[in-house]
């Protein structure tokens, strides 16, 4: 977990990286949520990561409520870290990133595609406007000020960055 | 640039994450897609960034493709750093995890929404299955082995994973 690294920031994507923005936080949430892993001994060997990190980690996922440790039922009796509903919502992020760097980072094509478990078809991430549909160039994505921004932030921001 | 820190990885999520999965990088890009960021001065106070990290993050964009560095026009003749196309690509993994920290970590509701610039409507993103249309829960996502995925590496991978 980053922590408080964005404390002064009123952003959730902020919060979202606080809980999920460190080295290999995403990468074992895949391998959790796609790949079948759920013990321990699953993520280090075929993350080859750091097993102090792997703790932290999947210790953070717990307290953050995207995991659950189960008791283990396998012969060693290692737990199991399965994913909450919280943990799951983050399936379009994953998606979106994985696109992304499907489009600019895969000269041999996706490693990964996506599908709909009920039919089998291709699932993608659209950007989706309430009026127009689906919105294909980002660059007509724009930001506004929601319900949970205090106005003395967005004050004190644009004072900021005007001086 | 977390660089070959994932080098392992068969996986364009784990690509996307090299270049912009660094502390702060996100939120630097967002301020430059959303927040008319564009000058090293404007990040760093609206930030408040540490000047050496800063420095490294719009080097690392600008070497990356994800911005370019054009001579400054204002007083002081500082650069202006500006999204490419491939950078304001990340707009849709921007909106997902913003929307993920606006159900899962915003209890005063969403500090900035998005909407489109054409009608003002708001932006969200979703998860799209080619034949089925929105899938709105993700547990319905899977993954399969895509064009750019050598069997190999899948079957190293399983084998890691049973042993």
């Amino acid at each position: 977990m980053l922590g408080k690294t964005y404390d002064s920031e009123v952003c959730s994507m902020a919060r979202a990286l606080e809980i999920v923005g460190e080295r290999w936080s995403l990468l074992i949430l895949r391998d959790a949520l796609f790949a079948g892993s759920s013990r321990f001994g699953e993520f280090q060997r075929t993350l080859g990561i750091a097993t102090n990190v792997l703790s932290a980690r999947l210790e953070g996922f717990v307290a953050a409520g995207l995991m659950e440790r189960r008791a283990g039922a396998d012969q060693a009796g290692a737990p199991e870290y399965v994913v909450t509903a919280k943990g799951r919502d983050l399936v379009p992020a994953i998606v979106a990133l994985t696109q992304w760097g499907d489009r600019w980072a895969a000269p041999d094509g996706p490693p990964i595609e996506y599908q709909h478990a009920t039919c089998g078809e291709p699932v993608t991430s659209q950007l989706h406007c309430a009026e127009c549909g689906v919105v294909d160039d980002p660059a007509e994505v724009q930001a506004r000020p929601g319900a949970g921004m205090p106005a003395e932030f967005l004050a004190h921001r644009r004072a900021l960055r005007r001086r």
